[in-house]
């Protein structure tokens, strides 16, 4: 690898995913061993010490149990060791540097017991559809998984044959021997495709008392160790190896900083205009999905550090819009959204600001990457579209349920700046739509955006301005309140209507973003009955917990919800299958009353 | 396929699963044809007439937009349409047949688009280590995605060399040519693995003006209709199809119909001692997890029922301990857990009453796969280990915790008898966690319990009587309440002790189910101050979302939170990890006492 051990932010460095995220130990001991620098920024630097090794897995230690970036060992992009992720990391991390124009080269270590996870082909169909050349998978074929010896579809040959029908170049070596390392590196650096390395292992090789046994995850006693250290020095040094020790080689020159300057996309007016929406502009009516694919392509004329992955849905979710203006910054991720959403934390790790859609149901696919992307501190933009009940005559399997209560457990956690560690936006309208795609670009942080899918008329007007964690207001009165948001909002309105002219004069709140604005809620909730009817298209747990949480600290107000509470099925229209689930906005009507 | 049109529920029957659900129409029409039966059971069969198929999609009728059996179409087993997963349910349904000594076989539809999905390339793994024959995969390669043409990745020729590479038999036909889809599955029939069939296929073949355009989930217009059918007319018919329409043969015949009766694990001595630990019973410590594994081996000598499925960690979940015994109703699913999950969904549906097990962290890989076993109503006991901070040296990557939020939202939905369906349960120790695992055995529908890794003292009696929706009262006091659950409960009841100590007896209730037992812990806090702190080991929106909706909704009780806020690392130590985010048993106490 070409790496400063000194700087370990050179962007210009060639870079290493450990995928299998539990050998990390070795690397600790050998970047010690170079003089590697930790740290969480170059204002934090000091060079790792032998000692410092002594701390591995302690509170107050860079050395986290797993890659762990977040915690000051800058040498790694992404947290691994949720296993099968770390070549989509590495892809977006190759995709970045391609896109830079550097030829810092992305190596990736996968275990072979790892290889059983379904991302790794993902990752490699992926990697060969882009053909990117810069990447190097090492398949460490030790034959040890955690319960005893790997599956034999994960020998080495059989991993070969795989990789090579994936359409990757493949190298097969012993993995012990240093010249046949050395020249499969050799064979990977002059190829022009994606490149693996199959490596035969023994663990625990060289140290004939750790080979009999299984030493997964246990370390040696200290009454072990001098046995350990006298097998090591007995074994043979290859005839083949290099005479001395590899050092690192330079890093390649860095591509220009990214300019990080604020990213505009002008006037709604021109945002929609330019998209093609002037009708939809002139009826203000619009899908919030549409209003987000006019806004990712204003933000991709306004700055090349945007990005867009969808999974084979673009012309649903609307990035097709960007993908035809710069198909050189979009990059079609097919139906393997786990793979999607690793490359976009790998991109975003590369200086890019990747948004990611698929229909929101799909994107399911890949919460456990979306954890590991929070870990990371990964700045992924995630867009879910079809959301709630909107997709009614597809049925269930194609809606987004439960998606808000997930990402209302990650909007509770803060980062290390102690903010929202990811923020839920719902619009509920076009305007709304627009701005938060802005907004959200502007961030530095994990964002979830839910589009739906049918056209709504606009709620706001068109110089509407917005922040990040907000609540808007939308009806005063003295009656209960509807704290809504999205989709849900538009029928909360006709509900309020309706009551209105029977003289109920409700608050309507759209409380668009998780975390809540809690100060614009309770305010509103304060000026009329304390009374709050939560009303949203989803399973429990997401605005209605926020708000139930909100009013049980405070003993403050009475909360009650509609939700989704029955598992739906098809319908042909989303208002049929909402008045099914007691979402009709005369129900909701129905329930303000009962509150009264 | 040999089956009965006029009894779907023939357990002898062979199988289809689609995995490509979009596609279900073509079933329909099929179906109705056959004089195929609907209904959600035999007492309500009905056959379908051809005109219900323009009943297609309504809130009505039983033909659901993706394969839906919960809402009356039992010619499917589990719901597909969420992509990648049938493979798996396939796998499933054959393991649970040849368990039963059943000749029944399974077919699998996948689309060419769809084999992108890491899940595919599981299953054929896992199918392979299980040598599966009568499992036949048809690869329906019509080249078109939803978006575009597929990936050269995904050609014929390209899959055929991917899923040999896998270890399957494998025919690459004209998926037009009767002869050649005959003579395919004459191969299929005499195959002794598992069977592919790479079938090249045009979509809208046969009807002229539906080759030239991608009619991806687009109907024709009623003025094309006539065109169409004129066009279908003029094909030639095959010279080497059969003579007649080909008519399903007769099911094999059923096996014995699983015996239902009550599955007993005796008592918890006995249950603990005949699993090995009887100094942990006499000491009265042990983990939750180990206690789970004891439970299943009791489970597993009471019925054969009981089947096992485990992600390459069981000596960590302890599986382990049922899978020694019963290796034949183990299925040791490797680092795979989508493929799990999915695979279970079979076997419940081939009457068998799955535990899955994995670090709970590694289930989140597969919350795509269990949000559709839910909508397939499917008997699915998933079990996750090594909740919330317990591995705490490991770091954040192996930690559950957005794990209850998710479930949360799935214990909120009922299924069509009005109960939850899908139960949360959180043991607090030994006893609890064999109890709980018990009662899951015996309950008909979707569980998911937490187990923990550190070893805990019994807070339990061992003739302690538990339900699945239930609480517990451990202390009452006259204070302020705290409730709490699973691991919680030992720092929680540290902290009440102290306090008593002081003087201030508070209420400590475990509240171990979603959905909480909203009478038993609305009795305790009204038993003393109104007020309540909610202690759990896991982000915002788990057991805090679901007693705060309740404060809420009555307006009658302040509720506050001790959960995880900030995103962990690593501690050699859970107790240093916990007393870093606040959740020490000193730190509890603190709240407690400000509470008053």
């Amino acid at each position: 690898m070409r790496f400063d051990p000194a700087d370990p932010w050179h962007r210009g460095a060639d870079r290493l995913v450990l995928s299998e995220g539990h050998a990390v130990p070795v690397v600790y001991a050998a970047y010690a061993a170079l003089g590697g620098v930790v740290g969480r920024n170059r204002a934090d630097a000091r060079r790792l010490r032998p000692e410092d090794l002594q701390h591995l897995r302690e509170l107050g230690s860079e050395l986290d149990g797993h890659p762990n970036p977040a915690e000051g060992f800058p040498f790694f992009d992404a947290a691994t060791g949720s296993l099968g992720m770390g070549l989509s990391v590495a892809c977006g991390l190759r995709l970045a540097a391609r896109l830079d124009g550097s030829e810092r080269r992305i190596y990736c270590i996968v275990g072979d017991g790892e290889s059983r996870e379904g991302q790794i082909w993902e990752a490699l169909d992926f990697a060969a559809d882009q053909r990117l050349s810069g990447l190097c998978a090492i398949f460490n074929c030790n034959g040890q998984g955690q319960t005893g010896a790997v599956s034999p579809r994960q020998f080495p040959d059989v991993v070969a044959a795989k990789v090579a029908a994936f359409g990757w170049q493949c190298a097969q070596i012993d993995g012990h021997d240093p010249g046949q390392i050395l020249e499969a590196f050799g064979e990977f650096h002059a190829a022009k495709q994606p490149f693996a390395i199959i490596a035969r292992t023994v663990k625990g090789w060289g140290v004939d008392l750790m080979r009999d046994r299984n030493f997964h995850g246990t370390p040696l006693s200290s009454s072990q160790l001098p046995e350990a250290l006298a097998s090591l020095e007995r074994q043979p040094r290859s005839a083949t190896g290099p005479a001395a020790k590899p050092v690192p080689a330079a890093p390649r020159p860095a591509p220009p900083a990214p300019v990080r300057k604020p990213i505009e996309i002008g006037t709604i007016a021109e945002c929609l205009e330019s998209a093609g929406y002037g009708k939809a502009l002139q009826a203000r009516n619009l899908a919030t999905r549409r209003a987000y694919g006019a806004a990712l392509l204003s933000l991709g004329r306004a700055s090349d550090r945007i990005v867009a992955l969808d999974g084979d849905v673009s012309n649903s979710t609307f990035a097709e819009l960007f993908a035809r203006e710069f198909p050189e910054r979009f990059f079609e991720c097919r139906i393997a959204e786990q793979n999607m959403v690793s490359t976009a934390a790998g991109l975003a790790a590369g200086g890019r600001i990747p948004f990611v859609s698929s229909f929101a149901k799909f994107l399911a696919r890949a919460y456990d990457q979306v954890e590991l992307a929070q870990i990371s501190r990964a700045n992924v933009k995630l867009v879910g579209s079809h959301c709630g009940l909107g997709p009614s005559s597809d049925g269930p399997s194609q809606m987004a349920l439960a998606d808000v209560a997930f990402f209302n457990a990650l909007a509770n956690v803060q980062n290390d700046a102690r903010q929202s560690a990811c923020l839920v936006l719902q619009p509920a309208d076009a305007v709304a739509a627009c701005r938060f795609t802005a907004l959200m670009a502007n961030h530095d942080g994990m964002c979830y955006l839910r589009t739906h899918r049918p056209d709504v008329p606009f709620v706001y007007g068109l110089e509407e301005v917005f922040e990040l964690c907000g609540a808007r207001v939308l009806r005063e009165g003295q009656g209960p309140a509807i704290v809504t948001c999205g989709f849900m909002v538009h029928a909360a309105l006709q509900a309020a209507d309706a009551l209105r002219a029977q003289g109920l004069r409700c608050t309507v709140v759209d409380a668009y973003s998780l975390p809540l604005d809690e100060r614009t809620i309770t305010a509103a909730v304060e000026h009329g009955l304390p009374r709050v009817l939560v009303v949203e298209d989803n399973y429990a747990g997401g605005l209605h917990a926020a708000v139930a949480a909100l009013a049980a600290r405070r003993a403050g107000f009475q909360v009650e919800a509609l939700c989704v509470r029955k598992i739906p099925k098809s319908a042909r229209q989303p208002s049929e299958l909402m008045e099914a689930l007691g979402l009709g906005a005369a129900q909701i009507a129905e329930r303000v009353r009962a509150l009264q």
